[in-house]
């Protein structure tokens, strides 16, 4: 059964040498605080969240012919245990009851409790951009209603979004909303795909539903956000009810809901017709949480690969003459670990690096650096998204490798992480949206502007990298301007060809994947430089040597792939596709 | 639920078009009769296995406390319609029963039945390779004994090598064999991983089991090859039974055992200790088998995703004023298809080139031809296997990102598909034994010089390429120059650095795949060139123009990753793995 170790040591890497968390003016957090409250995390994490994982993927969860739904065991006591140690307030508003800490903060524990037990995490995951998207959009009266125990956690948020001929396109949803005279609404529907949509963990759960207004516009201009309590305030069961759970092919324990809304009551979240804007403020939260999962179930597959490998004496080292050596020996073996090492610290200091943009989005002391930093986490939200779960799969799918035909069983555990770090690519929007998202919205709606921004920072640490340095600053220059080339080619030809964003924005998004956890590696080669003595500044020089001699030729590849354009893509008519 | 439809259009392109099968000299085939086999194999896969894969996952297989095991519901009546149509003994020899047809026609149908039911062709297709190592190494009297029941598949024959301690290097088993006065052997010890190792599909089970005889060599130079039935001749039961199946990640329908093996009775098979040699005669069938599979899952899983995105309404074509269109309107699905299309095609025409050599192997009219193709047949199986499980794997994953939340509910057969793809990456020996193989055995050995006869070939192609193809050739051409230069690194570095070759072993593994699926892509544009008329012959042209686009700018990214050589991947020391 897989064990884990949070990274602590390389979190306060990240937070204290790579950010300077304790030395940001008004972004400044108390180190020491920190220090406590990440060992505190990782801790709870091991101690109680771990054990659930491997019980929560073997029971799932059961819907009763009431449609009550019975969470794995332990989860009630431990979802307890979480609410009471406040590790969901962390980054929460103090209004509302919050912690008011550094998002930065809430980002790390969050990877901790995914890397211990995903489906567990759900719950009070999805719980955060629903908080999220009622500060900004509830009326005063909502959030009086409803934030205090949301953010305590003694409620959970969900998010309906989903119907059966409505999930990439949410233009396309049926579920309807008819206004009461008394200001509520009548929901009528059926949403798919809830997680958490019912579950035994609190007593009321409050799910935020989008649905068309009698007389909306077509299409996504014409959707409304509306929350729908599962008790409503008199303490009424309100007609919103868990018709079946989902067999999935991972996160058992994450109960996966069909919703019916029978004449349900809610209540208007935000402006009539605006309902998309106020769910895109839930779903960056929660596309961020996702490269977080990718990052966190790459790290756990890691740690016990590791171990395995180290221990499972098969074939020899170069030179032996021992009966077997250790499989670490072995140079593809070591292929993959440090190809895993080389995402998952190199992702870890990009997830906390745009954690620190929020907080800066919010905290920053000129409008104008706000805003420069919310556009940074903009463009950054579908890498982190597409690319780390991509590469957090891949990872799991290569350590699970590390195990030969143990990674096949069930017994070692591997075979659930590969299974529960599919998803991320999936919800939240499938990986191909997250690279539109950033090819159509964040690229070629400005013309490039915030991708130039991106883009002139990285250069700007390799500019200044000192000789120490240069093995990875000088063919990550190159890669930027790979990127750049790539970026001008997606603009320019998206005039002529209203496929050539679509065709290219897959290899982009990798692309800037990669180039953004390059420059995380160089400025943790700066710091680690001249400190090889100590083993721990050694591996991270070791590993940026990997990486820029071993993932950053994949910029090149990339860059001709978008060059490719969408001829040959496109050049086939359905039919085509068809086998006989 | 997945449906299949053989692929019959695209096999006879191949069989007739691309290898002229009828036109072959000693190896011609008879054309009518090939497409009637070829017909007849793809309905029964579809009508008669194809409705068994989705029942085999849900019940798996039961062992019960007398240790036998039952298969899935439908297993023993298709068995016996498998074993009457005579499926199994297509390329199987004249002398023992078999058809004597070419190996390049079982490879069409090992093929289909793995679409239509991995599980299911597990037990027949294991069954090859313990056929093929008894006619090369078995006594005259052993022989008679076995192979016309094995030939019919009246019997099934097994492997029985892994042990608990003794994986990838088996050289560490410790199964014993202890002579007995009347030329059998008392074997005793226990084998994991056993595939098949028992079944309720035939009487008889015939396990081929890697043992060491007393006092023999240390290591692998000391493993000997035993044939022990789980019936004994005078009908009586032999002391090899079943202690357990695995629960694994996928291909549930196939029994994996232990077996324990009690002072068992076993006949010695070829000369004591050269048992690795008689192994891998099984293995190396199995390897090939190995990449038909990971082909077979890509189509499966292409076939659905395709019809999927077809019917499947979200979002808009570009320039579209519909309410919705089609999901393959949108080029980053028509990516994922495409892809799916230059593996899949290609990857069949390279497996049934490749069958043609093994045919060549045993038939071309010289002992210089013979030879040569074997060389081939060699130099490819690790290539096959390593490359094309992978990219099967990846192809498996893309087709269920195709389907968003569907995707990952088993409801829709794809979550599946992608845990019964991820075996074949591990089985018979581990990808990254794959690697090393062709990089070592294959690369390394003879100095590179069947590495060169293969890229010679691909240049000679490359060199006569017609101008309607240059899109392809020069690319390609380029890529042979690359893979030379790869190949010319690890031979010269692999004599000072004794992990040179393992460094670099997975990005060549890798780049030999892709290069040999653009010479298949090459070949075949030139066939369709100048037939575009023919929608098929277009897609032809459409995909290979794809490939060259997409698929070549890995090899030069894979010859830079070969080129960074061991350094940074070797550096970190054990201990520098673990995590705190």
């Amino acid at each position: 059964m897989p064990t884990y170790t949070p990274p602590a040591r390389d979190t306060r890497f990240v937070l204290h040498e790579l950010l300077r968390i304790g030395d940001l003016g008004e972004l400044a957090a108390d180190g020491e605080l920190i220090d406590t409250i990440v060992d505190e995390a990782g801790r709870f994490a091991a101690e109680m969240i771990a054990p659930l994982n491997r019980v929560s993927d073997e029971q799932g969860c059961t819907r009763h012919s009431d449609g009550s739904v019975t969470t794995p065991s332990g989860f009630r006591p431990a979802y307890r245990a979480y609410v009471e140690a406040g590790w969901g307030t962390l980054a929460l508003p103090v209004e509302y009851g919050g912690q008011g800490l550094p998002h930065v903060l809430a980002a790390v524990v969050e990877e901790y409790l995914d890397s211990a037990c995903h489906a567990f995490n759900m719950y009070p995951g999805l719980n955060q951009g629903a908080v999220a998207a009622l500060v900004a959009k509830g009326s005063e009266e909502l959030k009086a209603r409803y934030l205090p125990k949301l953010v305590s956690g003694e409620w959970l948020g969900t998010m309906a979004l989903t119907e059966a001929q409505a999930g990439t396109d949410l233009g396309l949803i049926r579920t309807r909303a008819e206004p009461r005279d008394d200001g509520t609404y009548r929901i009528i529907g059926e949403k798919i795909f809830c997680s958490g949509g019912e579950q035994d963990l609190t007593d009321n759960i409050v799910h935020l539903v989008l649905a068309k207004l009698p007389d909306a516009p077509e299409g996504s201009r014409g959707i409304s956000l509306f929350l729908v309590p599962k008790v409503l305030p008199d303490g009424a069961r309100n007609a919103a009810t868990c018709g079946a759970i989902e067999h999935k092919m991972g996160i058992h324990g994450s109960a996966t809901c069909v919703l019916n809304f029978d004449g349900a009551t809610g209540w208007l979240i935000g402006e009539p017709n605006a309902g998309l804007a106020a769910m895109f403020i839930m779903m960056n939260v929660a596309r961020l949480s996702c490269g977080n999962q990718g990052l966190a179930q790459a790290e756990l597959a890691y740690q016990n690969a590791a171990a395995y490998v180290i221990e499972r004496k098969q074939g020899r080292a170069a030179g032996s003459t021992a009966a077997a050596d250790s499989l670490i020996a072995q140079p593809d073996v070591r292929r993959m670990l440090m190809d895993a090492r080389a995402f998952t610290e190199g992702m870890r200091a990009l997830v906390a690096w745009t954690a620190l943009q929020i907080d800066r989005s919010h905290r920053a002391p000129t409008e104008q650096a706000r805003a420069a930093a919310d556009q940074l986490v903009g463009f950054l939200t579908p890498v982190i998204k597409g690319f780390g779960t991509d590469k957090g799969f891949e990872t799991a799918v290569a350590m699970q490798q590390c195990f030969g035909g143990h990674g096949y069983i069930a017994e070692y555990g591997m075979e659930q992480i590969v299974r529960d770090a599919r998803v991320p690519m999936i919800y939240e929007g499938a990986n191909g949206v997250q690279a539109l998202d950033l090819a159509a919205r964040k690229l070629a709606r400005d013309e490039g502007q915030v991708a130039e921004r991106f883009l002139a920072l990285v250069e700007g640490t390799c500019e200044s990298a000192g000789a120490g340095v240069r093995f990875i600053a000088l063919p990550l220059r190159e890669a930027v301007h790979e990127a750049r080339e790539a970026g001008r080619f997606l603009v320019a030809t998206a005039k002529a060809d209203a496929n050539a964003l679509g065709a290219g924005s897959y290899a982009f998004m990798h692309l800037i994947g990669t180039l953004a956890l390059g420059w995380m590696w160089l400025r943790m080669a700066e710091i680690a430089a001249g400190r090889e003595s100590d083993p721990f500044y050694a591996a991270k020089l070791a590993t940026a040597r990997f990486y820029a001699k071993r993932w950053l030729p994949e910029c090149a590849a990339l860059t001709r792939k978008i060059e490719a354009g969408s001829e040959a893509m496109m050049a086939l008519e359905p039919d085509q596709f068809l086998r006989g």
